[in-house]
């Protein structure tokens, strides 16, 4: 898609009319006296968040921001590779793919030595190594990624939108409270010219600070960020330019000999792009804001490390000045490190409780992951699914990955900055070797509650216990279509059982699949049926999925076990979408791509938010109910 | 996507509230007095024409339909790939591909030998052959591709909404209006509950019936449809229902010994499927309506073709009863076949001029095809670009290709039509062989005023003048994405130069694409100098795209010729989006797959609605240049 090209415009550009691109919105009236979650903020992890609760209708969420409507321009723009696995999980991938600017090469340009005020390119190599995702690194708008939430959540059972225009005073835990439930009582100004300065109080059971990095939730609950003091202002810019540089349409990081660095992001529609440009060294404990840095500045210190290139700016859609800071909380929840016993009650995510610098592309996509991580496990106690001690696990998993992540971003500034200097041949190494942090895929939570230990993690040495399910291609056997095994993980909640067939199985009486399918339906012992509600889809919590070893055409499907074609709905028809073989004419089969011990086969658990529990034999029913007995409820 | 569960809902489905997903719709007021275009009918005809044209706001168009409101539920199903190659034109393929069924395999049934009265299978094939175009075959309720036009429609400039309840009567041509250009009087009745009776006039330049079968736009131009009087009935019904047949989610064609055929395709959601199921003969001159056929009828018939299997319907979401009849009218305008001189200004499409059986899925996709051939000619010739007389090519090539398919159809039918006791094995093998047909993309233009000869069709082997641009893989120079050539074919009314280059030409001055780009962007007689109006982007009517042969690292983009990398647009912005090189590591040599002439390379001319027009030497600027003058008007 080609758009921007007379000018910037925000909203969805497959709508011609500018004024028609993004329609008044948001909810209307008074905050309701009391939810279940009040969201503070319509930022990334907050919207995450929120779509995630939307999907189930007993779940009474509020979302509120200050702002008086939905974000139009500006911001972050990076999507990596994991951040469009979550997308496809809300359903709706396609919608960024389609308008997002793909980044397929980054290049590399470094003084030239013949003459030093010049730039030339000294590296050019693909963005994402193969393999690493079945999805692409992305940029756009980060107003545009709110838009695909906020209609997710339109379109949603419980129909959910932001009240905006609330500025969050402060909040209250009632400790006293026993039995009430809603023990947080927050309060809010309005700052819409309508209701002006009106106060209103709301009680909540959970609420989550997404109100980044000057959060006021944060402060509430007495917490801090820590970390480095910054010393380095960059000017960002997003500009409609006319330039003889060649790699415009590249990611391009460029290191001149005696003006710094700046890094070309190229964005949606074809012609804008991005420029992060290093400007002067602060001095100690100088602000940003003091320096009086104009637009003008930006362009100026972009022109000096350009040369002999020009950049003949037409249109500046946005631009902003920050300093580099990482910062930490050093935990995301209102519960001391040492307390026993105590569950928590208020949460933090997203830039409230980390900061990034913007080069690494990770703060709008870790604060996503924030919100996903914790959606379905307030979803889960609030439902009666699982015990309240899961929500331990929130900060106890994020804060060790944002801690992981603001090192790896920390060096990475570094590595980029010219003050140090840096080769830029060992820019490019350090590129290369940290891919999987930028593509979002590095991720790997420590055995817990919820995280396996690796004692079986030998049978599938490609799916790692602790990190996301990467998908491979598979072919449905019910209508032989070619699919991505890790798109049946859909953000509704539910919990995926894959098991992976030993050479030979086809689900047949006697046969390892059969006798797990049989345990799962009618041992009083399987998870299944444990947590399952009466009445409710056989496959409502826990949701099978198998994968053969043999071509698809060699499986009828209705000789499978019956859990594998359950029967649903108020009609009892089948699901035909539980069995799966390798894509074989493809030449991908899974089995290979993920190390899977075709003689055993395997069991792999995996989180409503597609990382993997554990990974166990087939046979392993013990194991398998035991794992989820640590935090699950038995339903009534 | 899963849904329809619990029940058939119409709408999208990605609304959870089924009472939100068709808000109301439609233009508000009477029709307007005087329109370019007067369209009767909102099925798929209209509609491709209607969407085609709103990207026009310089045309005045008005779609009038006789139904209250959109299309909810029924009637056609099955869309062709090269349908989807036009609705990525038009924008919104992707959202098809999500929302259908995508058909990946055939399977065909025929009486058990052991025992008759049952069926067992026969054979079962891949639905479409590999290669045959970028898009999958796949079936999705008309309703919703309804509603993919009419949200093109909403969101174009011209922001057109069809005016429901108006029941078309009849138009009158006034031959002597000479220079009046609105020379059609059409007559509307209002039949709204609010307007009920009233009678609405409307002059317009050219009126086009997409009325159906039973067109009064066809009648009140005095033509009829001629073709088989049909004396077979089927039954077609969209069913929620619990079957242990094992093929009900592939495309499965079922011969009975004794009880006729039935046909099974599966459908969106993942759960409904259609049955077509053959009731009796009927006696000549019968009518199906005398029959008194009910839905229990065509279930009980289809119980007993599906012996031994269970067929136990939940729910039908619809059903009907229709006779096969293939008919078509011998022209498609309003011209007499011996008149000379005389332009048409009316003109029929879809059902109004063409009846096909429903199961070789050929009726909406025709259809469609039909408005997108006829809607750049239509907008070409009002905005002034080209002489009334293209208008002619519409009846001639639009009627010669509806001919060629219903003959198809008609034997197809028999094949299928266990009447004439086919070989099981038969009918796989014609299947397979027609599968071009099925697909559409057998349709081809015989040389005209629009589709040269092929003189030097031996340069290009694989795009065949006269057929739809096959599209490849390519890898766009500017920014390395990899993406399919024949996208940049949208429906937009613009013309495509694609320019493969000889082998070693980079674009380099003394090469052939630089001459060829040279002569094009400043000879007084090329095309894009000639048909270009002043202050327009240079590709604004002519849009040429050059294709390399080297890797995509080998070309660097500002080395191109300037028509490669135009400054566009009020700020002059540079296109990076004209060059291309091979998919060469996706191993998908485009020169290889459409046996292009390495050493002298080729320039291919793409119509607007993606059919090649010509296939010439690169240097063959006067041929190029003929090409247009034969049908286009110089700017002014």
């Amino acid at each position: 898609m080609q758009f921007h090209l007379n000018g910037f415009e925000p909203g969805d550009p497959e709508i011609a009319d500018p004024a028609q691109r993004y329609p008044a919105s948001g909810a209307q009236g008074a905050l309701p006296a009391e939810v279940d979650v009040l969201i503070v903020g319509c930022g990334p992890a907050g919207l995450t968040l929120a779509s995630q609760l939307a999907a189930f209708p007993d779940i009474k969420t509020v979302i509120a921001e200050q702002k008086p409507g939905p974000l139009l321009r500006g911001q972050a723009d990076g999507i990596a590779c994991r951040t469009v696995e979550m997308f496809e999980a809300f359903g709706f991938s396609e919608k960024v793919l389609k308008e997002a600017c793909w980044i397929n090469e980054t290049t590399f340009w470094k003084p030239d030595d013949k003459q030093r005020s010049h730039i030339v390119r000294s590296g050019r190599i693909q963005d994402v190594e193969d393999g690493l995702s079945e999805f692409p690194h992305v940029v756009l708008n980060q107003a545009r990624v709110h838009d695909f939430y906020l209609d997710v959540m339109r379109k949603s059972p419980s129909k959910l939108e932001p009240h905006y225009a609330r500025r969050f005073i402060d909040l209250a835990i009632d400790k006293s409270s026993g039995n009430d439930p809603h023990g947080v009582t927050a309060r809010f100004e309005r700052v819409d010219d309508a209701h002006q300065g009106e106060i209103e109080t709301i009680k909540a059971r959970y609420v989550v600070g997404c109100d980044g990095a000057r959060s006021q939730v944060r402060k509430s609950i007495g917490r801090t960020l820590e970390g480095d003091s910054a010393n380095h202002a960059w000017g960002v810019m997003d500009v409609l330019a006319v330039t003889d540089f060649p790699d415009v349409r590249m990611k391009s990081l460029i290191q001149s000999a005696s003006d710094g660095s700046i890094i070309i992001i190229p964005r949606e529609g074809g012609y804008l792009f991005r420029i992060y440009v290093e400007m002067d060294k602060l001095a100690e404990n100088e602000r940003v804001t003091n320096r009086n840095i104009t637009a003008d500045d930006v362009i100026a210190a972009a022109q000096r490390v350009f040369k002999p290139y020009t950049l003949d700016v037409k249109q500046v859609a946005w631009w902003s000045v920050y300093e580099i800071g990482q910062r930490l909380c050093d935990k995301f929840d209102n519960i001391g490190n040492g307390s026993t016993g105590e569950l928590p009650c208020v949460f933090i995510a997203g830039d409230a409780c980390h900061t990034h610098s913007p080069k690494a592309g990770q703060g709008m996509n870790v604060s996503m992951q924030d919100g996903f991580n914790l959606g379905w496990k307030l979803a889960s106690v609030l439902r009666g699914r699982a015990k309240p001690e899961l929500l331990h696990t929130y900060s106890g998993e994020r804060q060790a990955v944002a801690k992981e992540l603001i090192d790896f971003d920390r060096e990475w500034a570094q590595v980029i900055s010219s003050s140090k200097g840096a080769d830029p041949a060992e820019t490019q190494r350090y590129f290369v070797q940290h891919g999987r942090y930028t593509a979002g895929t590095a991720t790997r939570y420590r055995p817990s509650l919820l995280t396996g230990e690796g004692t079986h993690q030998h049978i599938a040495k490609g799916l790692i216990i602790g990190m996301r399910f990467h998908s491979a291609p598979v072919v449905r056997i019910g209508d032989a279509m070619r699919t991505e095994l890790g798109h049946t993980v859909k953000a509704d909640g539910r919990w995926r059982l894959f098991a992976f067939a030993p050479k030979g199985d086809v689900g047949q009486a006697g046969g390892r699949i059969h006798a797990l399918c049989n345990y799962l339906e009618h041992d009083a012992a399987s998870p299944v049926r444990k947590y399952t509600p009466r009445g409710a889809d056989i496959d409502a919590v826990i949701d099978l999925r198998a994968v053969f070893q043999q071509e698809h055409r060699d499986i009828e499907v209705i000789g499978l076990p019956p859990l594998l074609r359950p029967a649903k709905g108020r009609f009892g028809l089948t699901d035909y979408e539980k069995a799966f073989t390798p894509d074989l004419k493809g030449g991908q089969d899974i089995f290979e791509l993920r190390a899977i011990d075709r003689d055993r086969g395997c069991l792999v658990i995996v989180r409503p938010d597609q990382y993997i529990a554990h990974v166990l034999p087939l046979d392993a029913v013990f194991e398998i109910s035991a794992y989820f007995a640590g935090f699950m409820t038995p339903a009534a």
